[in-house]
């Protein structure tokens, strides 16, 4: 069975970028984004669409799809599920195909038959503002107000799916092998020795 | 400032192995039982009576001390408030001494000031059951309804003297820098790369 690492992670916490290096260090693949794509090829939805039921956003659907019009009522709770066995049948083909660490998509949960190390990623509220303000300074301009507003629907949006779809509590570190706070240590000094305990699995 | 590493942990979890083994990996000194005496030092109470409040075992204490006789009531807490205070000048005293590793007594909490690089280690409940039967039977023998019954007293004192004495709740991952699942590995496995982690703080 390949070794599946996922990665869950606190929106700020510095979880992304701490599984991209690990797969570098590790020289596995690494799966984030472009998850999406591929759920999207195993639906006639689009990439759009499909990003906002994987984040969590399906309370505010807009019926955008490729290959339908307009749906409402109890064809949306079918066309969620449909989404999500197409998530979990993306999940299990990355899984099946080589070693890799896999970012958010709820991996940890769906990719349970494959034993994945399950790291969630967290910091202190204030940190992750910090590093969001810094990413946001370099780039558009959003007030202090509006970041801290936009963490807390991620957190709370990532909370909800995961709890819809999986019934358990996400962030519960029960349902983890390893919960890592990134508040006063840099990832920078994390990779070498996770990559070291994640070699043997 | 020393290089301080608290360890708290779940009965059965193997973090005392854990802690013990971090501090020979790094070369530095390793505190636990030990420090009971030195509580019951600074204080004019007997070590069985400083271990009872430590482990969070007050609700059921018996007066034996050393130079005083019985006591009821109000006393009561005034003496819990003397071997509290003794507990954390024991630990200053300790964390200004070297590098250490510090299992339990709410080390994590009480040295909050001098930055430690706070572990929880846990483990699901059969797992530790396991390990704990594994140990009963090289030594005493107990019942597997006993040895269950055991591990939740222990949990259950620990977690109510840490947030009766500090606030916050026992095994919450927001208290700690690093939260290790040891149900599905070895102990032996993570001694190294955990060493790596701590060898930069």
């Amino acid at each position: 069975m390949n070794r599946i690492i996922t990665i869950s992670r606190e929106f700020g916490s510095g979880g992304r970028e701490l599984g991209r290096r690990i797969a570098e260090e590790l020289g596995i693949e690494y799966y984030d984004r472009e998850i999406i794509e591929q759920i999207a090829r195993h639906t006639s939805f689009s990439e759009e669409y499909v990003h906002q039921v994987v984040e969590g956003r399906y309370h505010r659907l807009f019926p955008i799809t490729v290959n339908h019009s307009f749906f409402v009522g109890d064809y949306q709770t079918k066309l969620l599920q449909s989404v999500f066995q197409a998530q979990k049948k993306t999940l299990q083909e990355l899984a099946e195909l080589s070693d890799c660490v896999i970012v958010g998509r709820c991996a940890d949960y769906l990719l349970r038959d494959y034993h994945p190390y399950r790291i969630f990623v967290y910091a202190d509220f204030d940190v992750r503002k910090e590093r969001c303000m810094a990413y946001n300074n370099e780039n558009e301009r959003f007030s202090e107000q509006e970041i801290e507003k936009h963490i807390r629907r991620i957190d709370r949006e990532r909370a909800r799916f995961y709890r819809e779809y999986t019934g358990q509590n996400w962030g519960d570190k029960a349902y983890y092998d390893l919960c890592v706070n990134t508040t006063s240590r840099n990832v920078d000094d994390l990779i070498s020795p996770l990559a070291k305990m994640l070699e043997k699995l």
